[in-house]
């Protein structure tokens, strides 16, 4: 697995994307990973929420760490901030195209952890009784 | 997107897998999104690795933080670790069919995260710039 911007500079430098931690692709898989990225990703699917609804949807999410990933998801690119010009003002969050292209990813991890539920649960108990 | 525990309790509960922190897939996702997991669990795609191989091929992990990812990795039944009785003694971690199973979806986070890079990097550079 190589880190791809490293591939440009040099074919002789195998280099993997999880031996450098400057690597730009790096940073973008810690992002993506992140559990409240994925939710919020993942709420947005049906269409644009307004931020009372994403913090409704999203049970845990502190205020400070919901405003904090709205505007990581913003800056990445993977949704638009439009605020409404009416009395009260009104703010939507939506997906751009390039977290829609997530969406598959992110409901691939919830798919994948609805499935194997089970599994981990019995091998978390066989470990504990060890 | 439902939480599967609370289905089977009833069907007429709509309970969001956002909307329930105490659902246990919520608990498995926590961990699939988890950069160090995806990284263990990438690097042992080629087969069984010792510990100080990961701990050289996933640069930035702290040696306490790859226990525990193992550790963890290891109690959800995601991968195995073999003490070999030789001298010196040599402990070996390996991914099982349910780890394996995973391989898809890390994979797919780590293509994404490279093929969308310069996007991110343009909004990125777009956002700071307003």
């Amino acid at each position: 697995m190589k880190c791809s911007t490293h591939l440009r500079d040099s074919v002789l430098v195998e280099t993997s994307v999880y031996a450098d931690k400057g690597c730009p692709s790096r940073k973008v898989l810690d992002r993506i990973g992140d559990t409240w990225s994925v939710m919020v990703v993942g709420s947005l699917a049906d269409g644009p929420m307004r931020y009372t609804e994403l913090a409704r949807r999203i049970s845990g999410v502190s205020p400070k760490m919901l405003t904090q990933t709205l505007r990581t998801l913003e800056r990445d690119g993977l949704l638009t901030r439009t605020v409404h010009a009416v009395v009260p003002p009104r703010v939507d969050y939506e997906l751009t195209g390039l977290g829609r292209s997530l969406l598959t990813l992110v409901d691939g991890l919830r798919l994948w952890a609805e499935t194997h539920i089970d599994e981990v649960t019995e091998a978390q108990a066989a470990y504990d009784a060890r």
